[in-house]
């Protein structure tokens, strides 16, 4: 990062898709849902997708006090990759098919995290990382929820991002062949929430909902009735 | 998987999320556009993105012949994740917020393929997984690009799954609580098509694109003019 550039972070296939600034890496990490998590057991490599949430330089992770992941991970080195779809590239040549995408990868070793104040922050850092604005609204964690879960925090010291962006490219001698080309951009669309059959009467759907950065809400254009604002 | 189940593709945390038919396992193989895969460098482990394809009890994955990562993973053990997000569990607690996923993990030694057709045989089923009917339409690889490109199988003997679906699980004295709970579904969606800005004239949108069975396509729902059939 920022010239702290590592063998194992330089993009070697494609290096004009790399980077390594700070602020590209994070921005990905900020945006992905979910990242996978690598970890190796009995030296054999293990990956498992879980929620994460970047504070300042920092990952933290969380799961079940008795989580086999964060057992298994926790005190080792972990590299957690987090992943952006942003199109299928359809070539005309099968050789030049691709996909638009942004990925970052973080390589650290994850530590336990015993401060029940760090915890705490954590914990609203995850759920404010799936949705803005949630964490001030759900109840916070009771003392013994806080002592069920665990959280793992991986200080972001070594890491890179990947990304393709823009159209096809196929060679010239492929250019008039009688096959179409071109991008199909992806996204994560979020859709109109479903309130819980349990909610009680007279809770709106909030504000946040509509306004998180994260997603474009295709079905929720018209103005929801009620709205928090 | 069908009765061969490893202490490692055991679900221990909510076993009750565990899936370890085939059918399960490879029908979450199939639907993710991408995996990620883990292997170990000098005992440690890295995780990147790359596109999958299943081909009957077989998983394959294909790069550039310099490319680092099938390097390392060629002839060692390696895990490859597949994750589907499905919708955010929006609880009245922090404690109880969760997602509603799909996943799969494979575990299986990776191995080089070397025979030409069945390279082609694993290009084609790439190329067919990312959208079914477009290896038929472009031009197949040459010999010095098949040449170029590495390609490992990765025998699906070890596998397990794991899926949460459904409403939000809040406690009994959470439910009268003043916040909003429920899910916000969430899907992979493909946009309109952006032909390349090089693209012959007359080359129509192929009918494939619509019709591919992994994405809703929102903006696609007026018939295209000058399909192909």
């Amino acid at each position: 990062m920022d010239g702290e550039l590592s063998e194992r972070t330089r993009v070697r296939r494609h290096p004009e898709r790399g980077e390594y600034s700070r602020d590209a890496i994070y921005a990905i990490l900020d945006e992905a849902l979910v990242c996978h998590v690598g970890f190796t057991v009995q030296g054999e490599p293990v990956v498992l997708p879980t929620v994460h949430a970047r504070v300042a330089d920092a990952l933290y992770l969380h799961g079940a006090a008795a989580s086999a992941m964060l057992g298994a991970a926790g005190g080792s080195p972990v590299c957690v990759t987090a992943t952006l779809l942003d199109g299928l590239v359809l070539a005309r040549s099968v050789y030049n098919h691709s996909m638009n995408y942004r990925s970052a990868v973080v390589f650290g070793v994850a530590q336990e995290v015993t401060d029940e104040q760090e915890k705490r922050t954590a914990l609203d850092a995850l759920v404010e990382h799936v949705v803005a604005g949630r964490s001030a609204d759900a109840r916070g964690p009771s003392t013994a929820e806080l002592r069920s879960t665990r959280v793992l925090r991986v200080p972001i010291t070594e890491a890179s991002a990947k990304a393709r962006t823009g159209p096809v490219k196929d060679g010239p001698e492929d250019l008039g062949l009688d096959v179409w080309a071109g991008v199909v951009p992806l996204r994560l669309a979020a859709e109109t929430p479903e309130p819980d059959p349990e909610l009680r009467e007279g809770i709106p759907t909030p504000g946040y909902l509509r306004r998180d950065r994260r997603f474009s809400h295709t079905s929720q254009d018209q103005e929801p009735r009620g709205e928090h604002r």
